[in-house]
């Protein structure tokens, strides 16, 4: 019989953290933190496999489900000392989704279930508390309503305005135990009105109604939504966490809190945490009262005026730093944690993986390292290669005047500009037409995450550093101010307001969300500080990744760059990108119109000095490392002038009447030129293009004395290569005769065309080496065009047809084919052949990780990415040594 | 030491027919009548890697050639009892090229060489023929020049055009010895005009500018293009045939002449040839003379009153007749030969395999099957299988009524209409813009080559059955109309004249070479008989082929071809043809508009009752058999208007404003459609589209009770397949249960992207059966567009970095690798699939031979390629039964 479902904090414990697949990150830790003796109510997980088993069964429960769900629901009474739907002594519990991996706020909960019309009066009776009993109750029928119902949240507040108003009271505090009563009557009602039917008072039904709420949670949109950006697969399902319930608001000796055991936003080394006494746990996280701080410390650091835990409860927030050492010393990493203090006791609801930003991960893993709490190794997997991103983006020039329009706080770091935007709709249209977007809300929720995902940066006038906005944002790497209360949003009007001064749709703001600070204008930024624990943790990567690292790139100032990033070499210099230039556009546009072999050697005679001269200033940026060119690469269409106004330009200049221009205009226009007349066919069609591009590349080395490897596009067949090849060595040997100078060179090619991964063995023979162009190679072996994919792609991540952009990240499956059969049959010729990838897969983490397991030499990226991928290359190695 | 020279007909033979690589055909067969005893004058063949070596170290020969040479130029003397540049008895020696396989008129030739002014008179002395010794000097000074000098054949006859002006001479016969002694004084002055030095003297300068002759003949601009046409590579290089020369022109017991041993027109078996009396071999090829009939009987036959050779010579008939029999045993096919006469002796000069119309090719090997010369399967593989094409083009419809213009000899079979055109750069011109175009010369010559490739058939006023233009008209399959003398041509003013009337360039004419016949205007043409020896051989086939052929068909026109034809099913049906039918192409254009699934559905239920028919009406024709059906295809933009005047009809039938008509046109256009939102990609964003088909497809099948199988376009990946199989399989149920009756489908996939292939595994998991769509496979393998390919590709071909055109036939080596990985991971997983080809390459025999050797069930290709690949899949058997 399959074990649906597993208990903890009880009997005995059966899960752990190591089954978070089994029992979603929530059921394993609360095991964990069980068998760890840590005080956890008593409870069981339905687990991930049930999730699946429902959705492959036209949502339905296997027969067995029931009785093990009632066998441990019987344990919990007797462990608590209370029965599920009891009269006198009724126990409640928390339903609560838990997938494998967190997705904040995506998931519903229902709190305080078990209560009815009966056991609300044992509820009263038992705490000794009616106000308590009837506001519980309330709470649970406007929960379990929204969640499980389907009855909108709104109406129920709505009841509790027009109490207040008519009884004249300020906050729900205010509210009696008699007041709580009659919403509740009134709460019954609604819930008839709008269903037909009246809330069940049966507890199982309740039960069974809130399992199975969570599990249709899965498949909601913003649950889609969510998994779509994160990429977590659908079929992992979630599991159902079922526990006896404490509560936070019995009175004042209770609270309720959450807490990281170490900054996440900084790393740094402290106790850092928010807390609300009378309140439950979902009060803290909504953002609608202001949250306390946990120690004194804190309260200095924030310079809030709110007592603290450590002062009004010392002897819990002691016993809470006692757990806060225990879990950092078991999990061996930050935590994430969730606690209930009833009457003064404390329990754990959830302890968890914290999430971070780049700068904490950094800080927290060297921290740890230093505290001998974990080795390099596993620090440097500790972080996110992905995320290290956040760190090289630039920051507010500090010297910049900031013109601060209202301050909040720093909720996730880095500083963006953009449009002031009051909607995740237009946030994201705008942002798809290519605008900088910030989205300012008064609180954000899950329904926002699309255009939280389009902006630039995130501000909010309400909630703190653990609410809905923060959390997303930080964990997508966006920048975020929260909860900047002294700014007021009319969401009508779209107009925000401070100190007498607005901002309206559309107005250009800066946040600064390592300072909490929002700025009029767009202000002038630095790039990022690459010291400090980022230059460690980049020296460990560096010691243990076998690959190296280069860059894409021809401009002097993208060399530059790419060299203080610490690129190892240039692994793809698109000579095109010179070709462009408007000073030397008019000669190259002439060379292709030269009607022959001759006029077209003249035109390209006066593009070589320029070409010459680049290639200068590059080897010099470079000198010492290698370099690897690209030779002429793009359909000779796309140098051509398009718009009418530039072709009669062009053919003044040239002198050529302007039907012929336009006669070769068409005759050039092609079907695909993706699959059209380019790379390597240029070379065999045209060689003298070839050749004067060669010629500049020796004088530009001989000068500067560097090693240049010369880079052959497109091939599809080993003939292409002999031949341009030939042509490189010829005019290597005319020009060294002639200089009396020798350099030592190399000519290779792109492995970019299926066919040139199958034929390796044969091109092998020319190649000194190969340069995976997993763009091209992507739109060929998946026969999808990158320019076209935006009008299926998007569904097909959407539909799991492929669980990544194939373009973002290397298909492994498909194109990874190609590249290992490549690699394994290219150093069947060539043992030494030198193997690279000069794809935008280049800088993506996981790409690399499969360059390191099929044996590449070096990875290419560009050069904002290099820190990424040697940070990512050292990853690849780790796992491969962890894996054998 | 290599051995670089091979002599023949002298001592020891070495050489055999087996040697054709070494010794080019001529060589080998030469040494191969030798060996059998037959009368050949002594020679030696320098061989094809001596070409290879030539063109490999800048036109120089190995040390040792010249010893090799010069022995086997001793032993040629005392064979014959005459000395090379003897004064008294000189040795003449004919210089010819032989590569491996035939290129007629392509090669040069040099004749009486060993003759200067001294040898001259020795010749004059020993042959007792003065005349004939200074019109052999003249005639060896005038090829020598032109092959070997570069001086123009026209100024030597220009020189022989005055003399016989000043002179009152008629013919070139009537010129005497002293009178050849005055020209040939004229010659060598002219030579020495045009050069600056006179002409050589020395006859071992003689011979190696001969030798040297020819190896540089291997790359001129005609034998380039002519190996460009016929897929020879550039490697083979040509070997060099030294022979002692044998004269026909020594008085009228001479002659010379060639000769077929069957009818190479149309196969009969008797003895087919032309001599001419008195006269050097190149006399009757380059159709100068009008050669005479060999025997009585083709006297007879052909009508002529020229004397036969068997009424002129009858013993030296005789001799030839045994000697034709005696070939015809031993190399067991029709055989090409030539022959001189020298004062009544007969010598044999060449032998060869010999060209042959597709019906004479037919008649052979179906006659020498019943005359146990060969067995079927020799018979089956003699038979060029691309060249049946001929077989199955149309003829002129009898009932026509002919208004025939002039007549000349049937040179090669079939039917042809178009403009006449008198220059084989403009037949190329026209035929380019896609024109029909009649070549129409005097006679052609090897300069000619690309306008008669062009053309759709050639007529000639002069020459025979062997001139130029009949023989390449009939290896490349056009009719062609010889010597037709009655007309006459106005070069200048492009014009034909005949009993009165005139063809002007331009004009519309229709030439019947199974005739001889050329009529003003088109002609009703009648399909080809497939009965008599074509059914036979194609039974032949039938029984001994493993792989079904089918056929790629929507029409109802084009199926009931392929049924005629023996298709065996259909294997491509390409649903979006039934979509662009004028009265439907405005529905089909509305569903594209439609802004939302609803309306797209009610467009495409106006769609569905038409493709339904469609599919009855294609059901019923090929009831019994397999119909594949492909569901939509092509980008959606395809189907949309383009033309201004085409968008407003458009516009205002749909009754959507232009401007939205015109923003939706701009979205669906792509960069690389080929690689776009197209093929399943389709029906995974639009699923209706495929459901409408798939409801028509199920509904029509159970109406005519076929076995429908379903084929979804362009899948990457498993999962694309996976969702349309459900897709379809719910459908089916649907309609099955609906209409209470049940029929077996299958639901497959092709195979067109390189990440399908390599995923197979996986693939088949869902797919019953897979079709190579090799057209779009090449495209993606080798990133090339077939559509734009037309820029770079010929000049591929042509400098052989591929050997042939991928797009025609199938890249073995490439593209081939990916279609072996299919067919065996996709059988690992499913050991019945059922695997098939539909690319235009189904109907190409190499391709067709790839297909058998990696164990295809079926192929498919155009209905008229059927009979084609039929015979093809018989011959791949063959060959692979033959290789094991």
């Amino acid at each position: 019989m399959t074990d649906w479902v597993y208990r903890f904090g009880m009997s005995q414990t059966l899960g752990n953290s190591s089954m978070k697949n089994l029992l979603g990150g929530k059921g394993a830790n609360l095991a964990e933190m069980a068998a760890l003796g840590l005080p956890v109510p008593p409870g069981f997980t339905i687990t991930t496999k049930l999730c699946t088993y429902f959705y492959d069964h036209q949502k339905s429960y296997p027969a067995e489900l029931k009785s093990q769900v009632s066998a441990a629901l019987l344990e919990i009474e007797s462990s608590v000392g209370a029965k599920f739907g009891d009269v006198e002594n009724p126990l409640l519990v928390s339903v609560r989704s838990g997938a494998r991996v967190s997705m904040p706020g995506m998931m519903d909960t229902v709190l305080n279930l078990g209560l009815n019309d009966q056991t609300v009066a044992g509820l009263a009776k038992k705490s000794g508390d009616a106000r308590f009993a009837w506001d519980s109750y309330r709470r649970f029928i406007q929960m379990y309503s929204d969640v499980v119902l389907g009855v909108s949240h709104d109406e129920f507040e709505k009841i509790i305005d027009t109490h207040k108003h008519e009884n004249k009271l300020a906050q729900d505090t205010d509210i009696t135990a008699q007041g709580w009563q009659d919403i509740v009557a009134q709460y019954l009602e609604l819930v008839k009105a709008e269903l037909g039917r009246p809330f069940p008072q049966n507890v199982e039904e309740q039960l069974w109604g809130a399992i199975g709420a969570v599990f249709d949670s899965w498949m909601t949109p913003r649950a889609v939504t969510y998994r779509k950006i994160h990429s977590i697969p659908e079929n992992w399902g979630t599991a159902v966490n079922v526990q006896a319930m404490v509560f936070g608001n019995m009175g004042t000796d209770c609270a309720t809190g959450v807490a990281f055991t170490r900054d996440p936003s900084t790393g740094e080394n402290y106790f850092y945490g928010e807390y609300l006494v009378n309140a439950q746990g979902e009060d803290v996280v909504a953002g609608i009262r202001t949250p306390q701080p946990l120690s004194i410390a804190a309260k200095a650091k924030d310079g809030g005026n709110l007592p603290s835990m450590e002062e009004v409860m010392p002897n819990v927030y002691r016993q809470l730093c006692t757990v806060r050492a225990q879990l950092e010393k078991h999990y061996k990493d930050m935590q994430d944690i969730e606690f209930t203090v009833q009457q003064g006791k404390l329990y754990m609801l959830q302890t968890r993986s914290g999430k971070r930003t780049s700068a904490a991960a950094l800080k927290i893993a060297v921290d740890m390292v230093a505290e001998n709490l974990i080795t390099r190794e596993d620090a440097l997997l500790r972080i996110d290669a992905g995320s290290l991103d956040q760190l090289l983006h630039p920051t507010i020039d500090p010297k910049a005047k900031r013109d601060v329009f209202g301050r909040g706080l720093p909720a996730s770091p880095g500083a963006a500009s953009g449009a002031a935007i009051f909607s995740a709709d237009e946030a994201e249209q705008r942002a798809l037409k290519g605008q900088s977007v910030i989205l300012v809300r008064i609180e954000t929720s899950p329904e926002d995450i699309h255009g939280m995902h389009a902006a630039k940066g995130i501000l909010t006038t309400r909630g703190g550093m653990t609410s809905h906005a923060a959390v997303v944002a930080r964990g997508m790497g966006r920048p975020c101010v929260a909860g900047a209360g002294s700014i007021q949003i009319d969401m009508v009007k779209k107009i925000m307001y401070a100190n007498g001064r607005e901002i309206k749709e559309g107005d250009i703001l800066t946040i600064d969300g390592g300072k909490g600070e929002v700025m009029i204008g767009e202000l002038p930024t630095l790039k990022a500080q690459l010291s400090g624990d980022f230059a460690t943790v980049m020296g460990w990567a560096d010691d243990v990744r076998r690959m190296k690292v280069r860059a894409n790139a021809e401009t002097p100032l993208d060399a530059k760059t790419a060299r203080e990033f610490g690129a190892e070499g240039i692994g793809l210099c698109r000579t095109e990108h010179m070709f462009f230039d408007p000073e030397r556009i008019q000669n190259v546009r002439e060379m292709i119109f030269a009607p022959n072999e001759d006029l077209r050697r003249a035109a390209l005679t006066k593009i070589l000095p320029a070409q010459r001269a680049d290639f200068v200033e590059l080897f010099t940026i470079m000198k010492g490392l290698p370099v690897t060119i690209r030779l002429l690469d793009p359909p000779l269409h796309e140098f051509l002038p398009h718009a009418e106004s530039d072709i009669r330009i062009f053919a003044d200049l040239a002198k050529i009447p302007l039907d012929i221009v336009k006669r070769r205009l068409n005759e050039l226009a092609e079907s695909n030129p993706m699959l059209g007349h380019r790379g390597c066919r240029l070379g065999i069609t045209y060689p003298e293009i070839y050749e004067i591009q060669a010629v500049a590349i020796f004088e530009a080395a001989l000068e500067v004395d560097v090693t240049p490897e010369i880079m052959i596009p497109l091939i599809a067949t080993r003939a292409e290569l002999s031949k341009l090849k030939k042509l490189v060595d010829d005019v290597a040997a005319r020009i060294y005769v002639r200089d009396g100078k020798v350099l030592p060179y190399s000519v290779g090619t792109m492995i970019e065309l299926p066919r040139a991964a199958l034929m390796a063995r044969e091109i092998a023979e020319d190649a000194e080496f190969f340069s995976f162009g997993t763009n091209d190679l992507t739109q060929t072996t998946l026969g999808m065009s990158r320019d076209d994919a935006g009008s299926f792609l998007p569904h097909y991540v959407e539909k799991s047809i492929f669980a990544k952009d194939p373009f973002a990240s290397l298909d492994q499956e498909g194109v990874g084919q190609l590249i290992s059969m490549a690699v394994t049959r290219g150093r069947e010729t060539r043992p030494d052949l030198k193997l690279g990838i000069c794809g935008e897969h280049g800088g993506d983490p996981d790409s690399i990780d499969f360059c390191e397991n099929v044996g590449l030499d070096y990875v290419s990226c560009s050069a904002y990415r290099v820190p990424i991928a040697r940070f990512a290359a050292a990853q690849a190695v780790i796992r491969k040594q962890q894996k054998i």
